[in-house]
């Protein structure tokens, strides 16, 4: 109980908790306190200080404590944190591929003693000192030192839109590819031009992922949820999407965007077309910006299900020929089967936006100066990969078809063990990296959590945190229907630690209802 | 004629020209024009819109333009553009330095094909070796394919605070440094907190880098601008910066916060120590939170002048025992010796900060999980080098110090040479990469430039640009005195090069006094 407590306070101390239990007082400091910091909670961005970003949040701030604790004497019933709070795969133990990091190897060394040294071939494969050997000739003088373009080099734009090409049979222009550190950056670049003043308002699925939402505070926005089909798998439902728009517009709120994640996050269905095919109708209908965030486009498990693009939708509705539909996708080297979380790499691709606007867009991108090389790199390689016939096909597609294999099965078995559990309820995750059950609260633990000036769920987690090690985001960070907690883990260590931690999950969870009965 | 003409507009076009010679019409579209999307000029962020950054703008797009049109056959005086508007060394021909890439490519590689490799030594100096295991046990399972800390791997921050102890002989917290995508995140998050609503002001120097006045603009705050004294050197001046804020405190302008660049930047001056002192005290004294620019700390050239943290001269003058300024310094791999802009690495230290700011900074970070591994990578290797002993030490030293002579040559030959052009007056480059004279404009060149809208030293680029393929910055794009003109050139291309580059200046400025007289 004193660790418990300990943590709670630590964990509150440096989250938003704090500030909600002793609002800050606006105006200057009070004679008892020693003079103010000029940049203090009081004089902060108010926008910064209402921010929540739960997936680094409370408990991860406390899980990191512990962490520290573990190598020193302090007793605790496990000997590590299992970090399944972010979608980090290679953190957990997820071996990178080797094929992607040769050709990335080769295109830092200096030609004399790379792709030029006259035993290169002893030590790379062939494959990876030609694509090295196009990479280079690509940037020319440049190299990977220099800042690129600030929409990234026009050799990685051009393999992204013959990708873009392949996927959906739809020509792309390089000049509207603009490439990120990751896909955050690119959701930020474009919601900094869509959230104008206060009174816009962004359209975004609850549950979702909490970049939204904080880059939306930040911003100064309005959020607009829409809920997503709980029972439906977190399906969309239209007539929920008209009532959310419909009700905030008469409000007064100015809704100009729609957020769209597909495959789901924190949710993990995979959409089908008919679905998206309506959303962009509802978009376009509506004229709203549809911002699509297909991050885990290759992260699809269910055979019956298919990712299937918003832009090939919207084309296919006609929105694209007719310039009807307003749509900005963002992808990313940090998911699907790379999972190159560090390379920070990603890009986004704008259709159907106004052309002046793309100007504004790329003076933005430019006072950023360029994403980092290795990213847009890994970017074209995640992209293209070695073709049949190449020395590392089979090495490099064998490597992928494990890492496929083994999410597939781990998806299914811990989104069905989770919701074996007596007081769990989880659908299936078809896609993406995560599990969202939701969890039944004892009444008495909703008072505590309540008392305490936090959500049940993060009661709950941090309890999780403390009894096993494992950490999670409560539900609550995400969003989710009034009286309904949970939260969301991803399935990515390894099989066998998984198991564990399912098991873990389970025991805690009856203590802890025995605890708060 | 033509071709300048088509030039002008296409750059204006794309610039903020347009929007000033049109103002948008407010409100929505009119009957005669198509119907609007729902993001366009009118509807999208006016901070956003009234934005500039220079550095990458009008001039930066049409030399773009022309570089596309070299490879066909329409007609330029000239065979490339030589690009000397940013300070991005290895674009114009500096070649990177070979150890760290090595370092950087060993820590790529999966371990069986790279640092476990049984001929590795054959391909690698056993000290990129060593130090590529170093950093791999530094990262544990994470390796470099993982998000790091928010703040950036421990043991990276690690390598900061020896190196700062080193510089200063003053301790520091890695719980104190947050790594990002090179300086510039960096100084966005700065700002993100530090200006809170539009009556937030920020002194910054004029002239200034841009990225201070963007971003400013981006969050709706206040620029306050000090002037720097040309005719001293680019000294800072007491006088001056208490003018600047006791004027904007009179007007109701709530000034919190101080922009220090130094060397300068784009005037490449380097402060003496009694200046920086002073600033500290005057920063202390009137409550500003200092923002220290030492990305440039390398880059000092002349043999008089010295490099001075804004944190020692703060320790010097009691202000960090203490606890009597709030400091935040700034630095990068992208300048230095190293100049690895593309990796996009860099740091900001904190001293004097309010915890709780410093938590909502951390939440800031967080948002935007981590930068770039290989970013992070390059920060401690440019920090702490081969040491000597070490197989690279004397290759590596000499690469180096080839590159620094060669800087120290360019600095005081292209200022001297600017100087020397009739009409120019050109201020030693004791630092930085950059000479930025003040340019005398013909009267008739006013009026035409007045007529179209820009101004003068952005018609002068412009034209520069068409006649000799040489890409400046128009000095209005970071601020100046009224009736001064000139632009900011960098000295990074070759000694060859930058000769032929200064006489490409000297007469096209004659051709230009002449056809304007």
């Amino acid at each position: 109980m004193k660790l418990f407590a300990a943590l709670l306070v630590a964990a509150m101390e440096a989250s938003h908790a704090r500030t909600f239990l002793n609002p800050i007082p606006r105006g200057g400091s009070t004679s008892t306190t020693p003079p103010a910091k000029t940049l203090n909670l009081s004089s902060i961005s108010p926008n910064l200080l209402k921010m929540e970003y739960a997936v680094r949040g409370t408990v991860v701030i406390a899980a990191d404590a512990i962490s520290e604790e573990l190598s020193s004497t302090s007793p605790h019933p496990f000997d590590k944190i299992v970090y399944t709070n972010i979608g980090n795969p290679q953190s957990v133990g997820q071996q990178p591929l080797t094929w992607p990091r040769q050709v990335l190897a080769l295109c830092d060394l200096p030609n004399v003693v790379g792709i030029d040294h006259p035993r290169a071939a002893e030590f790379f494969p062939l494959d990876a000192i030609a694509r090295a050997r196009e990479i280079k000739e690509g940037l020319g003088v440049s190299g990977t030192g220099a800042y690129s373009h600030s929409k990234g080099a026009r050799v990685f734009r051009d393999d992204i839109c013959a990708f873009l090409k392949e996927r959906d049979g739809l020509e792309a222009d390089p000049e509207d590819i603009y490439m990120t550190n990751g896909a955050s950056p690119a959701i930020e670049l474009a919601l900094t031009a869509i959230v104008s003043d206060s009174s816009c308002g962004v359209m975004i699925p609850i549950p979702q992922y909490p970049i939204y939402s904080a880059t939306i505070d930040l911003l100064g926005g309005e959020k607009v949820g829409y809920y997503l089909d709980e029972k439906k798998g977190w399906d969309a439902n239209l007539k929920e999407m008209e009532r959310a728009l419909s009700e905030a517009r008469k409000r007064g709120v100015k809704v100009n965007s729609f957020v769209l994640i597909n495959p789901g996050n924190p949710t993990g269905q995979v959409l089908s077309k008919q679905s998206i095919r309506d959303i962009c109708k509802f978009c376009s209908k509506h004229n709203l910006i549809l911002l699509a965030d297909e991050v885990y486009q290759e992260n699809v498990y269910d055979p019956s299900a298919k990712f299937t693009s918003c832009k090939l939708a919207a084309y296919e509705e006609n929105l694209v020929s007719t310039d009807k539909l307003e749509l900005i996708s963002f992808h990313s080297t940090s998911k699907g089967i790379y999972g190159e979380c560090g390379r920070r790499g990603g890009y986004m691709e704008l259709v159907g936006i106004d052309p002046k606007v793309k100007d504004q867009l790329y003076k933005l991108a430019s006072s950023k100066l360029c994403s980092n090389l290795p990213g847009q790199i890994m970017t074209s390689l995640m992209l293209r990969g070695p073709k049949p016939g190449d020395e590392s096909y089979e090495s490099h597609e064998r490597e992928k078809d494990q890492i496929f294999q083994s999410l597939v099965r781990r998806s299914d078995k811990v989104s069905k063990a989770l919701d074996a559990i007596d007081g769990f309820s989880c659908q299936k995750a078809q896609g993406s990296m995560y599990c969202f059950p939701s969890v039944e609260m004892p009444e008495k633990a909703k008072k505590e959590a309540e008392d305490l000036g936090i959500t049940v769920d993060t009661l709950y987690a941090l309890d999780l945190l403390e009894k096993t090690g494992v950490c999670v985001v409560p539900a609550s960070g995400f969003g989710q229907e009034d009286g309904r907690f949970g939260f969301r883990t991803t399935f990515l260590p390894s099989e066998e630690e998984m198991d564990q931690v399912v098991v873990a999950i389970k025991d805690q969870y009856e203590a802890f209802v025995k605890k708060y009965r």
